[in-house]
């Protein structure tokens, strides 16, 4: 009984190899965000927090090209955001489709069965996009009240197409949910003018940001569902009526007002201790943002994209989508992240150990329905850059040479 | 439509002030603590960031003192390791006793509800703890499967009795959960010992870290019912059948078994990408507590709290819990965080502020029940020294007389 030093493991100071993240996140941080995490810790309820709070959603709203009120960080990975869509605006017995033709689209469907919705899961083949007629068709048939989609989905590469669905949704008075972790602050997403009811992302992709807080932004009409439930939302550390008491207590949720007086004599009341070094962080992402310029941004990602392409067929090896379609809306190539094919008769992994162990450059398999079929190669964020490139591709010629493929 | 400036926020650069965190929690980062989160990104397949939460797992033994092979950080706040215990150990129509004399038992208790279980909450009042003639009155009558208590209540700075608790558990067949946010790595806490089969703290009150990761440890009983649910866990991120195989896939949750095969063979199922920045500051605040050894860091909680006493003591000020309670198992006042109870006649707000804007030292008020009546003072892991109470009794004593309080 009483104390004891059994696991009083002795250790060595950490090492950390230094490695350029070029796969599907995370990315390397941005030295002024990483600076950022070792700001001085403040009270939950310190003037100065409140005002970070503040600044970081109406930088958010920027991000997600939004005036949603509602648009807030939640304290997790992107995954949580995403459960948080999911568990607020499901209830027992609603009605969802779920799009899925990838890794990600298909874990929102194994979130949502959970949240005892009736949901229709529409299956296509990994790597392709839905097409409207597909979406109408799933509308008219199944009815539902939410209907959930990812746009860039890291599994695949694949841009989803958005151009008119977010008004069929509002045609047949749906909720539109849209996952836009690989794509945001990297690829242009127009959440307003889409018409997308509720959208997050990570940090840890194209904001070149630490992973562990996860911006969101839900519509006034997400908002109004979420506080006329019939039934309490499932899960207490994602229930927004609650997370909306703090970060944003002079907004009603029920129907979009925003309360008269001075905001400051408006208290927020306490729910948890949100990750202050993160949110710090992640004010720094956004702030870099702003200087740059989001449509800069989105260039700058397009053109990393397009000499990342040419390097690939200069090595003789192809992007797994085949379309380019550059225009935001259109689906196609999701250039914060691009699959290749591997060619036959080269073992991936190999290419992948060479890289790393010989560059400390890290790409990334194919998972689930892709796995060993394709690399994943993630230009995301400050890591979107011509240099890079350069880097990359001139590996990336070594160790396909090493492991037999003749470039 | 495009492309929108609206909420393109000028800002400047972050600034915040240098508190001296002598609240609740946050407390203030150790130095190596702040600067480990700043260490290189990798991978979350990286070898070298399986050895980061290999090492940190092992050290989560030590801080637990615990055997457990399943103690793992959960990538969220305190909160969300409660909620982790909540929807993992609860099923539709099991029953539960939620032993609530606080904010945060009754936080627990608002949990439990939302998860299909058969809930008795058994009140008692603010600032008191539970007998064990109370406990087993509760067992007999609900039969439950589950037991909730707070070991280290943050709202009433009550240390709940746990002489003999564990074993009447086992005795009637019921799961022990006990929350542990505001006493781990301060107040002795002895998982095994105790019979504890769930327990969680937070990173940001006796651990000087950072907020947004928090550790926690299930038994293999704990672990046996998790892998035998009749139904799933009703929370995708939290659920720990799916978290297991990421940080301990050579761990059979259902029937307690360590695979044979050498560790580094057994691939690691990605779940979510865990907060990296957070989870390197984490190991380092545990590597110091091995540096100085628990028992030693239990004794500066102790010392600290006693110098404390004597200090408000000294300014005619109380303690709310009358009793000291020295031994770990007893019921009495938690060393590391102390109720005092405001003076009639005295503003505690304005105590509070004038503490802040002249010495940059932040106290809490009460909450809930305790709102107006108590003033909280943390003395939390590198806070817990005698510099700063001396700092603290002398500017409370000027707060003091400032607002007319004759000390």
């Amino acid at each position: 009984m009483g104390y004891s030093d059994k696991h009083k493991l002795k250790t060595s100071n950490l090492q950390l190899p230094v490695r350029l993240l070029l796969g599907p996140g995370p990315s390397n941080l941005h030295p002024r965000v990483n600076q950022q995490l070792i700001s001085s810790m403040v009270g939950y309820t310190d003037a100065s927090y409140y005002k970070v709070m503040d600044e970081t959603m109406e930088l958010m709203r920027y991000l997600f090209q939004t005036d949603n009120h509602f648009t807030i960080p939640i304290s997790g990975a992107g995954t949580a955001a995403m459960e948080t869509c999911v568990s607020n605006l499901i209830e027992p017995g609603d009605k969802v489709v779920c799009l899925v033709s990838g890794f990600f689209s298909d874990r929102i469907y194994q979130m949502a069965v959970r949240y005892g919705g009736n949901i229709l899961k529409v299956d296509k083949q990994w790597g392709q996009w839905f097409a409207l007629e597909e979406i109408e068709s799933a509308l008219v048939q199944h009815k539902p009240s939410l209907l959930t989609l990812v746009f860039g989905e890291t599994s695949t590469g694949v841009k989803q197409q958005m151009e008119g669905v977010g008004e069929l949704c509002k045609k047949y008075n749906c909720l539109l949910m849209v996952d836009c972790v690989a794509a945001l602050g990297g690829v242009p997403v127009f959440v307003d003018d889409w018409k997308i009811d509720a959208c997050y992302t990570g940090t840890q992709k194209c904001l070149s940001g630490p992973p562990g807080i996860s911006p969101l932004t839900f519509s006034n009409a997400a908002c109004h569902k979420i506080a006329t439930r019939k039934t309490p939302v499932a899960n207490w550390y994602l229930d927004c009526n609650l997370l909306g008491g703090y970060w944003c207590p002079e907004f009603n949720l029920a129907d979009g007002t925003i309360a008269k007086e001075e905001k400051s004599t408006i208290p927020k009341r306490y729910h948890h201790t949100t990750p202050a070094n993160l949110l710090y962080s992640l004010r720094e992402a956004l702030v870099l943002l702003v200087e740059e310029g989001l449509d800069n941004v989105w260039k700058r990602h397009q053109d990393a994209a397009i000499l990342l392409y040419a390097g690939l067929e200069s090595l003789g090896l192809k992007p797994f989508v085949p379309q380019l379609n550059e225009a935001p809306e259109k689906g196609g190539r999701l250039f914060s992240l691009t699959t290749v094919n591997i060619p036959d008769g080269v073992d991936g992994k190999m290419v992948m150990k060479y890289l790393l162990d010989n560059f400390n450059i890290e790409i990334a398999g194919g998972i689930g329905a892709f796995a060993g079929k394709v690399w994943r190669i993630g230009l995301m964020g400050q890591n979107a850059n011509p240099g890079n490139i350069k880097l990359l591709i001139s590996s990336l010629s070594d160790a396909l040479k090493v492991n037999g493929f003749n470039c």
